[in-house]
């Protein structure tokens, strides 16, 4: 069995020997660590063009590039390997069993990546394993792409599993979707870039309206529910930030070291401060400050307190009653507009590699993987391998560093908490064999 | 005296008998109605260049624009007039007496209608009439440029009777700042178009959201306490909103014709609907439910309770427990991202007239007025004729109806209520003799 | 006959009395001058809704807002009347007779308005009075709207005559489009607000590049055959050009009050310059240089030389070899990227009213008509009226002034030749009496 | 000696033993191959903080991002050494002898990457080792900090040699600044990311124009003098683009497999092509056509001949006269407006990277170098490695296999030519020990 239609990927096919290094700081004595295998064109393909009936389905809140991914899947399928049965399930996992499909053809798809949101349209939760592979071998597929986040890729890995135990000859594949870039493994999530990008407009108004009045106080949450990339890299970006609070660090209010007192600090030297805000900021602190009980929604996500609104009254009690100061409190919450957008040209281009490598990952017959780049070469990864972990931003790392050195604002921590911190939460730094 | 420096306008100088009429869609037989003294430079000016003290304040919340003015307003000065003696008031009306003054030239304002805000600072409130004319007293400043909403201008109102009465040969003029479009008389408010065009990334947010989701309901809400503009021709410039609620179309939830209602029929036809809030909509539907008191800031302003929270919640709750159908529901509020951003070009130019007419009215020697375009010809107004009414959108008049053409929203209201709304509300239609 | 479906303009019928007043700024004892029937919907509508066949037809070069005006057309006809028989004719006049027709809907046109160009596609020329009407009689076609420039409107003149002497009862309905704004009687064309936001992109470049280096000399190519307002109107928004050249005003380069000598003026003061070019301007001074012949285009218009080239070249020649002076010449012409563009929030409002009044006029049973905004109130306008001149930078008006104030660059021009230039160029100040 | 001000980054410290490794694709034999120091804080700092005078200068062209690198070596050395003495040298290398310095301070820079350009401004040429050296001595200067392009870099060599000729205790660290992604060794040079971003207009604009014509076709030229990098990507983002022409890739027009018979066949199938050329793309076709002889600008780089009309000229001539076929030729070419903008916040954060890079690598006493990422992680790379060879599109690579996939362009070439070509062209592919 061949490459169908194009000779372009000739000299280019991955050996099946050709693995790519998870570590690559090395010292000289260490050991060589896990490998994955290479993304890419193999020379021999599984499927016969005219064998093969693909899906996508998309699962989960939006992200800017998942239609550029449902594209190039489409067009990856169709001008790399000449295949023209490709389906949309629409609306998420249960659109399997509870919609009719649609016909996807690079023409269908020819512009959809310029706009944002899904054109498969998508929901949370839906997910019945029987169902779906029910669905799967009634119809007749035999590829499977599954863009998700965290829980629908574990759904991704019940598919695979039932799919095998059925013995069925059906490739799944997982293009894990996380605005957040929380997924383990894998350098960073499609639609992270543009996020970060779009992020300025919110913390660019802040800084704007903070500047221009007595005692301003401005706060801009981002997206970031266990992980708190966004917020750091785009405050990095910005350079107008004063304080970025993120899950991975617990912080405090009241006392010496305290945001209160940082706050204060900030406003008495400039007249104003611009605090970046991850949604899954100081969790525990305000569930403990509201009484509240955890709920999760229907992708089994815990449901967030919202620590926006929570912080702006309590820094704005603070200020008002305890220090009889008044502050200007400007609070913006720019998710929606951030998750909608269009995504920009590096995630385009990172959108089709992704798309691509899942493609000739499937045609090769592979199963059971999600793909992304690791060191910046795209890889094969077992989907477990992106499941188990998450990815978050490592206090001890030199990221969180350079922010710290670019903010100036205090640690909220100890260095020993720091480290502890991060052992507790089994951060992702295996050291196992090489799998396929 | 003469225009010292610029020979540029010796063609088009204003002469002191044009006017400009407020009334131009007319009958045969109608009266020729309201006229003001038209804006632009006179051939005779009163202050002699050398002799000009000038002062500029900024009041208030931010608008984009603010700081085109402010630098055309030192640059009409100076390059018109000749001009070199011009101070800046930081931090708004209580900067008068509380605050040192800030040296402006153009070199200083050159690049500041590049960024938004305001370069001289903002605050509310602070205005005592007798401190800031004992100040301007003191400086020996001769002309004062008030830049600030309703409030303000009221102020600039007290400044100018204070002067007067101390027969002190000091112009007074004030430039209408409101991003709500809500000052009578004139044409449009600046900032108002950048405002729109700054909306549309919050509706598209929006829209694109529900879209890709099952019965997505997605709410933005807009800036406009007691006028509806910006949220009006937005949605006519948007083509993506189901339905607009401005304040001055009262709107009910429950039963026929109401919101409840049209949303489950916009549901049940596209799977989603979007919804445009104006701040102020529904306030006292919104207090009765709530059981609020009225409360003002600090530039006597009622503090609005927050409809967009309110009505999200209402909605989400009605769909829930008494239709027993899940939403997805997306709310939205640009607001600071709206204001903080610059002047699009369009405003840039609008703000150039307006700060060169004021420099003109002011040289020439007028006082007490505000400048701004009436049927598309800049004018100078008495100040009390621009604070003494609001300017709202007319639920009889042309432009809502487009609206109405264009959503196909419910009107919530019989017509003989639309008409004696207006009447009651005392909607700016007045017809008085010509006034300087 | 009434309208069919919408009650929403029931309060805003428009009078058959009621008119535009072409002159507003009045003194005492002025004329009251020309007038226009004011646009809108009509209390008596000629057509029935199930009779009517529309057709729409776009010509000539691009401009942002075409497809919104297309756009409103469909829906107009669609929500406002009842119209369900709307063609659109491909590819310009001769889609006519050339090209299948293409059936359009509110649904197949809901998004084209946000994305440049024309949905409808376009050309140059082709225009064939006899075939275009013979086609329309053959089709059963009853109303007709034609976009486009100058040499299409003339064209939409012949065919209202051509279908006037066949009795036919067919309206027809012009909607004037030209981003360079040169239409005479109207306020504005539409497109030109976001062309002019646009073009503040390619300003901001020459003036970064400029300014990063010694001697930087900038030139920015904008669009403005015959008119300059694209040019003013950028420079004035800009605040960053030194000089702007129009055609209304023509320019020399050598010897004292010259270009160059202005060049190294502003070249010894700030290191740098930066010039806004109209293509139109200068073309008899290039043409003499150049020893060009005219040339025509397929829409009749003369084929201009390019101005732009032709001035960087002269500029660095003149520094280089007569001064001795080495300067950096950065010229943009960002033509293509101003013109694709979807128009902005302002143009889809005012497109959108362009388009709604063209379908009242249409469906009262006017005929030869163009629409447009006449001291911001939207009227009819006879078709001759806005092909017999062209609007122009008036040299001795008010905003020509302005620019001159702000860029204080040299008028090239005494006083006389600018008085007399403009009498012999026939500018529309036309003082006829009302027509319909 | 140690970091005096900023513990953030003692948990980071790079060990000296730290390398990264060139080669990261593996195969279960392959040897380790070049591997360069890591780059980062140092727990042995080598100057004393108070002791430390450094310089930055800005060589070439424009890119964006130059000034937020210059923001955040300033920054850098402030915040977290401490360093208080930094000069800017103004307007490229001449700047050091013919121009007096800038005091440097995070206030003065604290908004310069807001905008384009270059704060310290620039010029080509100007390269007199001595003078530079002579003036770096007179002036105490203890670290030089070089931002430039390939040409600059050699310079910056020649620099580092003649500073330890002359045994000066002189840090000479280098930042390769290429908006065309051209420098060997490292993953990426700043200002890319903002390019292709930025490019993606002029590509959307082409676009729109030629698919509302008929056989529109549309070009863009794109920088790229000896590499295709921006084009490349630019054209994987927007998947507009029918065909991308690349300085690596020879072309030619005529015959069987030429762009001629390829474009014809485009614009029978869609109506239109879109195509993408790099400034340095066939340059020795084109100079062969043009009978020219090679010119050199005062950095010594080839002065190309400009490819866009050129070519555009040759399409319009074959179709015109030899196919008899009109076709509507839409050129665009947006250098300046991409150069120009400032860096988007992928770039900014980059940018911080490779300051923080250099003033860490500077402070630990490393000289002769130069900063940037190898395979993802930031390295210190000897300047002689970088500007020894070019990068360049590998056409026998993933990304040239991914476009040619996506656009399905003729390759223009056999296989063998390919390999041969990059053979001949001496691209690195080096291996060779590591060095310090």
């Amino acid at each position: 069995m061949q490459l169908s239609s194009c000779k372009c990927f000739r000299e280019t096919f991955v050996k099946s020997e050709d693995f790519v290094a998870q570590k690559i700081v090395v010292t000289k004595d260490s050991s060589r660590g896990v490998h994955f295998r290479r993304a890419g064109p193999r020379e021999k393909v599984y499927f016969k063009s005219d064998e093969v009936r693909a899906c996508v389905v998309t699962c989960g809140g939006l992200c800017p590039g998942i239609n550029t991914v449902v594209r190039e899947i489409v067009c990856g399928l169709n001008y790399m390997y000449g295949v023209n049965d490709i389906l949309g399930i629409e609306g998420g996992y249960r659109g399997f069993y509870s919609k009719n499909t649609l016909k996807l053809t690079p023409k269908v798809v020819n512009n959809i990546h310029k706009h944002g949101g899904t054109f498969l349209r998508t929901s949370r939760g839906g997910h019945d394993t029987n169902k779906i592979v029910d669905n799967i071998q009634d119809r007749g597929i035999n590829q499977v792409y599954i863009i998700g986040g965290d829980g629908t890729q574990r759904g991704a890995a019940l598919i695979y599993q039932e799919v095998a135990e059925r013995g069925l000859q059906v490739a799944v594949a997982g293009i894990p979707k996380t605005i957040d870039n929380d997924v383990a493994v894998i350098d960073k999530s499609f639609g992270f870039d543009t996020a970060v990008e779009e992020a300025q407009r919110a913390i660019n108004a802040a800084h704007v309206e903070v500047e221009s009045v007595d005692n301003g106080v401005g706060i801009v949450k981002l997206m970031g529910r266990y992980s708190g990339f966004i917020a750091t890299i785009a405050t990095l970006a910005s350079r107008d930030v004063d304080c970025c609070l993120i899950p991975e660090s617990p912080f405090y209010l009241e006392g010496t070291g305290g945001l209160f007192e940082f706050i204060e600090q900030r406003l008495k030297e400039n007249g104003h401060v611009v605090i970046v805000l991850a949604e899954g900021a100081g969790q525990d602190y305000v569930a403990q400050d509201m009484h509240a009980f955890e709920e999760k929604d229907a992708s089994g996500n815990r449901l967030l307190l919202d620590v926006g609104p929570w912080l702006s009254q309590k820094i704005k009690n603070h200020f008002t009653k305890v220090q009889k100061m008044a502050i200007n409190m400007k609070y913006i919450d720019p998710t929606y507009m951030i998750r909608a957008i269009p995504s920009n040209a590096s995630d385009n281009v990172y959108c089709t590699l992704l798309a691509q490598s899942a493609v000739h990952g499937a045609m090769a017959g592979y199963t059971g993987f999600t793909v992304g780049p690791v060191n910046s070469r795209h890889a094969y990864i077992p989907i477990s391998r992106v499941t188990e972990t998450q990815n978050t931003v490592k206090l001890t790392g030199r990221m969180w560093a350079r922010l710290l050195a670019s903010t100036n604002q205090p640690s909220f921590v100890t260095d020993n908490e720091a480290l502890n911190g991060e052992k507790a939460a089994g951060i992702n730094n295996v050291e196992i064999s090489t799998q396929s």
